[in-house]
């Protein structure tokens, strides 16, 4: 036994003796607790704050007395009158060894400190950056030792953070004399810690002992719109989040009308990168703005798209995305510099965009990926992330298969008569009473049901304009549910199913929603071609999960995430009653929410994340639904709506779906259609 | 005994039995031989050019019948049509192996092939550049293994080359699809191949097999001119050069002066970086123009030059360089994009600094060290590179000393009375005749002597227009040995020397060189002051030296080497009897000619040189003139002109020194002036 006192670390419960008189952060240091400091023990940072115990601690087999830490001093003293500091804490620095003790480390003063996520199944966030301060005093020049300031600043950080093979940009070196100089030979460094492509980088300095923090911006590069995160790179926090539309919209709505753009007109994809670019620095401006930050603290950058906009972004003509075998100009993540893209934020920023697993499936599917670890999920997990194309994954710890299917922009409340985009006057919940065929609804902007007392009044500043993705799923999943169409997807007409909500339409009928006519407003109607137009999209999204099923030769899964804007807002009953997703008890169906987002977020804060991407994408079996004749043959059958018949027991033991057929001879007009996806 | 035939190859003498039908490269590969190919053995590039030789070889044991290789083949008689083959010439690739055969690998078919330098005591190039170019067949995409085609690109270079983890810059991804599929899958690309900073990289893509080379440019950016030669990275020739004026001219013409207006001007530095970047890109653009190439051809650039020009041209203000302790931003080498100095080359092209050795010794000196090698003679070398200050390197194999001496202007003609830069018309050579003290000189661009029947018809076209500074040190040096000028640096009178050249020139007298005023030229004269500039220069240079004679514990040196335009045109003997440098046998005193801007090409050239003089460099003993006080007791007792009792014996028992003294009482006006070199 050393005679030595014992210092017991918690909650990593590592021990160790050490000498009487040595610092708590030394004794951390030596036995690697996760203890941070910024300023290497000199009283400067306060990051590495500790909580001594004191008493019995039986389950560490020690007694801690008073005075087992040398006494408060005057740098903490100093720290707690300018900045406070919590009762009962010490500096780690400061305080020293006398007699054994317990210390607590709390999880602001660890280095690699867990940012917590919402949802209990999924895990924590750990804090590993790419780029981290470190505050140094840098040797003095001396003519009979005649390095460069930069070398004697590399030695300094060497020796003190055992960071090796450190390299700095130009723009370092020209304020690199007047800043060493100005902080009387102390200097607080950014550091970029280096990647697989290049060596550890100096980013930043400033003179003297820099207070304050560093940004990311972790950005969901969608079709559509462009979400942003400014992520603290030291809390982990998300300092402020905007969105804006893709300015690309104007080149076509979907990815094939840009990609087609680019063919049709002579400098087609260099406009869209300039408009995506200038979007790009529009939003970040605004964000800065926002959290009331300097853009130049913004030294990372990390990005998920799918292919399309990852090509346009990169500046890359995304004509192979638009024709078979969809290559992709590159498959692997990117490490770039902010100015390759002309990012208008640190000079020396990086930018990290995660790999594309293929052609079609992208970027934000490598991300969802990240955010949703199939690869790590012991249950059987099917995760889809629905948009315009929906990437589906489905895996276990054992494999993850992953591919992408058209489902075109039904869901997002496109090509349907009264559709519209997820906006205040949305309908976007419905409930059709099964006896009365009546329905209610709820629009986007107002919390109470059609039918509630008040509902007129509340809805006279939006208006119902219109229903949008969410909402003409469970419209028709209701219509199916109250027996107002049958399993091949046709409206019966009043005669049939006893309401003068069904409508005559031309060849076939529609069901009256909502009738605002009289006061100015819409007629929403739920037409078959409405219908139509979403059995392709579900019969699409099912197919693909159906297909990476075959694959993985399952004919169930364990649980389903729905990810992405439209996944959070979706019914789990209804999409199982359409048939947009397998079969799955209703507890396990879940919504991740932004996924995607939330994987630049992780790629963002922590380093070892985008390596560990980078080789579950490698593993990831792509399967390509374009070649696969089973997808086909899914898809034909996956078009109609669910019958009791049907392989959905676990819907069927919830739900009675009528048995009713509208049809009036032949091939019914949705079952048997066949749709070649691409031409 | 193998019994598979024996393949010899020459000159390297390697040898090993392979089977029958083994193509003559493969072998080659096998043993190790240097033998070029950029298309990887397809009978494309030819340049696995073979020379198999037939009858005995006692001296390889083998005897080599007709037969021993495969017939001549269509392949290497299509290429001979089109392009030329030697005859007894082989391709490589084609040739295979039947019998006992001895191959001789010609200069050219090597990879690393040696370029040769006229100097007898210095070693050849052997080419190694960083950027080289590779022939490789890319697979197709496919559907079933969805990897992008940067990614398939690298796995056949991987596959082929042997070379990994390359990355690419975005534009090479921007033109990759279009690129691959012009070339039908088959590309040659040109990789940069990577250093201790930076990955290996792809740097331009060409379709097909790219039959042409790429450049690489070698500079030696002066504070006077700015020299460039434009270097083939395939041949290693220099293929054009070309020099301009430093446009920082305008802003000072020494060193100090620049620092100074960087100080007084409020963007004083920047201005100066702007000036020196824009001269280099005109430079750059007239030498691709003189050789009709591409400036996107040039992926390469490196360059020497004294510290100030080496921050200046950085960006970097050079405001600490002006006062001791002389602190460079940052000493070692560097690795850039040639678009962080917005050089208008290939997008990607890389630029290579050499290291400085010291605040006062640049890049530029490395550069010297790095083409005359002092660390690997055996002999003990002075190397002395003369400019506006001048670097010295004393050294062997067993240690290199380094120092700079403040020269000032005087040998560049600068600060002479009639003195001018070297230029046509400038007196370069003196001869005085000791008995009637009568001159002969020659002027820059003509051939004959001063005194040679014709001479004025000659240098009708220039005139006689001043005396550069090679003229100035013959002159003064031949005054010197004709009795016209006392040890301390004193012109004799008319009655004193006893020749009418010497004419009153206020309180002392002048020698008249040259008297062209009948005909409307100058009178050229050497007067007293001169005499004192040229004394301060040489003592300044001539103390250097002794100073690192001192450190290194040695009176006397093996050889010199004088380097730089102006050690190229100064004649040794008068170098030595002016005291400019240390007594040496005449037969060593040697020139160098612009070594700074070879070993520029060196770097260029050979990736692994980089590497060395940054090694070399690290372990150079760096010595401080400025607080050496032996320095100044040097420069003290050096001001004077050597008498027959100073410390130069192999001067003195060639020249004979005569012993005059014109001074007409108390000290001398130059031997005991004390001048302090720094403020």
């Amino acid at each position: 036994m050393s005679t030595e006192p014992l210092v017991v670390f918690t909650p990593s419960g590592k021990r160790g003796h050490f000498p009487i008189g040595t610092p708590i952060l030394t004794a951390a240091r030596q036995l690697g607790v996760d203890l941070d400091s910024v300023c290497g023990g000199r009283g400067i940072c306060s990051k590495c704050q500790i909580t001594p115990s004191y008493g019995e601690f039986p389950k560490h087999g020690v007694r801690v007395a008073e005075g087992a830490l040398s006494e408060w001093n005057k740098v903490e003293q100093r720290y707690k009158d300018k900045r406070g500091l919590l009762d009962g804490r010490r500096l780690g620095c400061q305080a020293t060894v006398l007699g054994d003790v317990v210390v607590d480390v709390p999880p602001e003063s660890q280095v690699h400190k867990q940012v917590v996520r919402k949802r209990a199944e999924v895990r924590d966030i750990v804090m590993n950056p790419s780029t981290r301060l470190f505050y140094v005093e840098v040797e003095e020049p001396d003519m009979h030792e005649p390095s460069g300031d930069l070398e004697r600043l590399v030695r300094a950080i060497e020796t003190e953070w055992s960071i090796t093979n450190i390299h700095a940009d130009l723009h370092i070196l020209q304020s690199l004399q007047p800043t060493l100089r100005k902080g009387d030979w102390k200097v607080t460094v950014a550091i970029h810690l280096g990647d697989a492509e290049n060596a550890p980088r100096i980013m930043h300095l400033w003179p003297g002992y820099y207070d304050g923090t560093i940004y990311g911006m972790a950005v969901d590069l969608g079709s559509t719109t462009i979400a942003a995160h400014l992520c603290d790179l030291i809390s982990g926090e998300v300092v402020a989040s905007s969105g804006i539309m893709n300015p690309q919209i104007r080149f076509g709505e979907d990815l094939m009308s840009r990609v087609s753009y680019g063919m049709m007109n002579a400098g087609g994809a260099q406009e869209m990168t300039r408009a995506v670019r200038d979007g790009m620095n529009a939003l970040f401006t605004q964000i800065a703005s926002d959290a009331q930050i300097d853009k130049g603290l913004i030294v990372d950058a990390v990005f998920v798209c799918n292919p399309v906009m990852h090509h346009l972004f990169l500046g890359i003509d995304p004509f192979e995305l638009g024709q078979a075998p969809f290559a992709l100009a590159t498959s692997d993540s990117m490490r770039l510099r902010a100015d390759d893209l002309d990012l208008n934020i640190h000079p020396s920023a990086r930018v990290y965009l995660l790999p594309c697993i293929a052609g079609h499936v992208g970027a934000d599917a490598a991300a969802v990926a990240l955010s949703e670890a199939p690869d790590k999920s012991e249950d059987l997990v099917l995760v889809v992330d629905v948009g315009t194309n929906a990437e589906i994954l489905l895996g276990n710890t054992e494999k993850v298969l992953a591919c992408s299917s058209p489902t075109g922009p039904a869901f997002e409340g496109a090509q349907i008569t009264s559709g519209q985009r997820a906006a205040p006057g949305a309908i976007e919940r419905v409930e059709i009473d099964p006896d009365t065929k009546e329905p209610r609804f709820r629009v986007i902007g107002v919390d109470l049901w059609s039918t509630d007392a008040g509902f007129s009044e509340a809805v006279a500043v939006t208006g119902v304009t219109g229903i949008c993705g969410s909402g003409i799923i469970e419209a028709i999943a209701e219509m199916r549910m109250a027996g107002l169409l049958d399993p091949s997807g046709l409206i019966g007409s009043a005669a049939q199913t006893g309401t003068s909500r069904c409508i005559p339409d031309g060849r076939t009928h529609s069901y009256a929603l909502y009738d605002g006519t009289a006061i100015g407003g819409p007629l929403i109607t739920v037409t078959n071609p409405d219908i139509r137009a979403i059995q392709m999209a579900k019969a699409a999204l099912y197919s693909g999960a159906r297909l990476l099923m075959d694959k993985f030769g399952v004919d169930h899964v364990d649980r389903v995430v729905l990810a992405g804007a439209f996944g959070a807002h979706i019914s789990p009953k209804h999409a199982m009653v359409l048939g947009m997703i397998p079969d799955a008890p209703f507890e396990k169906v879940t919504s991740a929410g932004n996924a995607a987002g939330t994987g630049a977020r992780i790629a963002l804060l922590n380093r070892d994340a985008r390596a560990e991407i980078e080789e579950t994408v490698r593993k990831i079996h792509k399967v390509e639904t374009a070649i696969e004749p089973r997808f086909q043959e899914h898809f034909v059958n996956a078009s109609a709506i669910p019958n009791a018949s049907d392989p959905f027991p676990i819907l069927n033991s919830l739900v009675t779906l009528p048995k009713v057929n509208f049809n009036t001879g032949g091939d019914s007009e949705g079952g048997g259609r066949r749709r070649r996806r691409r031409a």
